[in-house]
């Protein structure tokens, strides 16, 4: 496996482009993602119960197996908008199906931006025009900026993978919660490949996937109305991976694992990446909804922005994760350094550790010490920032 | 029932006091509150797993069902100490057992303040000598000082109950969230009254009221480890209570209800109250968990700080909350002004929406109409004093 620069046009028979339509006041707005031929394709989506219609839409998509784009649109959420909000919807993926000559059952819709607005879809369907008439197989970049709303930069990456039958590449681009304007708190990303693989098989995988890298991601905790991860897969390099599934798994899990990174290290008034691992629990989960009660206390967040050694907030955080943990044996270090250890506080140097925190990655390591799962988790700092760009006034 | 002023020394037979002991750099630190007689107590801990010693001392004096004392220190929560925090704990109530001639297992002990750090023992025990001699009747609202970490003003509240049997009186003292030394996230609650009361039904009472006062309130999802709730009938009234436990009941919930509201308000850096009401629920359970996630958002809690009517980080709070509703039948009313109904935005004067959330209590009303329960939760905004008091550096 090795790391190429590129997006989701890296793998071959795809092309893509990022436009501006006028939804956003400025910059790039509308990302269009196109397979040459139609491809396997595979999702997951916001667990909110308050869907927005692209999530209920591009469900039918994914539940079909087949589609040749993904149509998204940054600055209009298009969440809470009645049934005017769903004919919309129907009206981005039908145009991008007719300039295709593909079904619309066959257009993966995106919408990350405010909730509770009109899409202007007019200004949306001109936007889908003019992408169609760039695009190309150097896109990827555009189409990356296309979809981010106040994130600070655009997330891509990409690899390929040598496999016995031949290489085989993953692109993906993603967008966080580098919230400036209000409510713009999306989890999109979209992944391309050209593996050859069975819809079923795909799913699998990218469940696995993400299942260790967006699902050990949190910025604040609240999960929004429009997440969504979606594959593509379009076969084009000729290399069939169902005999080599688990490369072909840890792979994918690789880059959705630097992208979540990404995503964390530019979380809303982020100054530092927090990694958090918990070792030697029990299970996997265990492990895992521990790792998030850390990452999502507000009190030990506020600590690390303060680049404060804090640890009685971690242990606290521990104590009311739901998991069952003899607190006496648990250990707990900062940056390497253990601070807490068989019941108490260790002998350490505050001050020392105090000026390591200032560092741009931060790493929380806890272990159990009753089981051999572990599980990392991805967050950042609470900051003035955070709360300068969430409270401005929106209306 | 009637609000008097008073507060643990309202009802007959208690004295306490509160003094300076040197915990804290600065003011009182040291709480006792004394029956006169055996009393019945009741209690409720925190459900972290790291509980303090004096969490899982009290514990045990609940079970046995009888106390004489509640002796609570500010400044230093004996927390994660080790075996040496038990044993400081367990001289904590053999002090005040000593001077009291009465066993220790008769004493609640409770400590709130940093975490990690060593009990400075032989201050407190000199703090308890001295307590001792200012026990007074009048001495509730020195305790309700001494409880204090942070918290900008003491909490103290008192009423009476005119039962057919004669009158029954009730008195409260509460400290919470207002953090500016971190680590400080306790809340404690010290309870008394002169009702004549069995100890299962004193605990089943307190269980009831605190299910919809204490459990309904959240400054910031941290839950500390150090948390109680602790109420002492001496039954000096002469009134028996058991023929009217619903009158009783309500009269309490009320009490803690009120206290839990002061401690709302006095959250860490809150600039108002807010009060989170969802009616139309199929159960309390559903009711409370929705309250709840709504009431943690930071999405939510900054738009609040910022007067920003920003219903969409409402809905999407209440769609990720975990409880199955139907978004298109929910109506969401922000000061009494209905912002969402039938899955779409109403049409609503936003300027005047803003202005009106400047308010010092803000009320957000859900109606879920799919059932007739409901909840009522109370928090605080979230400024950019909550990051300042908690980034600042402990050690």
């Amino acid at each position: 496996m090795e790391w190429i620069s590129g997006s989701v046009t890296a793998p071959r028979g795809f092309r893509a482009a990022g436009v501006r339509c006028g939804v956003k006041s400025q910059g790039k707005d509308l990302a269009l993602i196109v397979s040459d031929v139609q491809a396997v394709v595979a999702g997951m989506f916001t667990t909110n119960r308050a869907a927005a219609p692209c999530v209920r839409y591009s469900r039918h998509v994914i539940e079909a197996g087949i589609a040749r784009a993904i149509v998204a649109n940054s600055g209009n959420a298009n969440a809470a908008t009645g049934e005017e909000g769903f004919v919309d919807n129907v009206r981005m993926a039908q145009k991008v199906a007719q300039l295709l000559e593909c079904p619309p059952a066959q257009v993966v819709t995106a919408s990350t931006g405010i909730i509770g607005r009109r899409l202007p879809v007019e200004k949306i369907e001109a936007g889908i025009e003019q992408a169609m008439l760039q695009l190309s197989p150097d896109g990827g970049s555009a189409a990356a900026e296309a979809i981010m709303t106040t994130d600070t930069a655009p997330k891509a990456e990409a690899l390929r993978l040598n496999l016995p039958g031949g290489e085989v590449r993953i692109g993906g681009i993603a967008k966080g919660a580098g919230m400036i304007a209000p409510n713009m708190a999306t989890m999109l990303c979209f992944l391309t490949t050209d593996a050859q693989i069975a819809a079923p098989a795909l799913q699998q995988v990218l469940k696995d996937a993400v299942e260790r890298s967006f699902h050990c991601l949190t910025i604040d905790s609240d999960t929004s109305t429009n997440d969504m991860v979606v594959i593509l897969a379009n076969g084009q390099s000729g290399v069939d991976v169902h005999p080599y599934l688990d490369d072909f798994q840890m792979a994918l899990e690789s880059l959705c694992v630097r992208l979540a990174q990404r995503i964390a290290r530019d979380g809303e008034g982020a100054t530092k990446l927090v990694e958090i691992e918990v070792r030697g629990a029990p299970t996997f989960t265990q492990a895992r909804q521990m790792a998030k009660t850390v990452a999502e206390s507000p009190l030990v967040k506020t600590a690390l922005f303060g680049n404060d050694p804090n640890w009685g907030r971690i242990l606290a955080a521990m104590g009311r994760s739901g998991v069952d943990f003899d607190p006496d044996r648990a250990h707990i270090a900062l940056q390497d350094t253990l601070v807490y250890a068989d019941g108490k506080p260790t002998a350490f140097d505050a001050q020392d550790l105090h000026e390591r925190l200032k560092a741009e990655k931060v790493t929380i390591a806890i272990d159990l010490q009753q089981g051999t799962e572990h599980a990392t988790v991805w967050t950042c700092d609470f900051s003035y920032d955070y709360v300068r760009i969430n409270a401005e006034y929106s209306t």
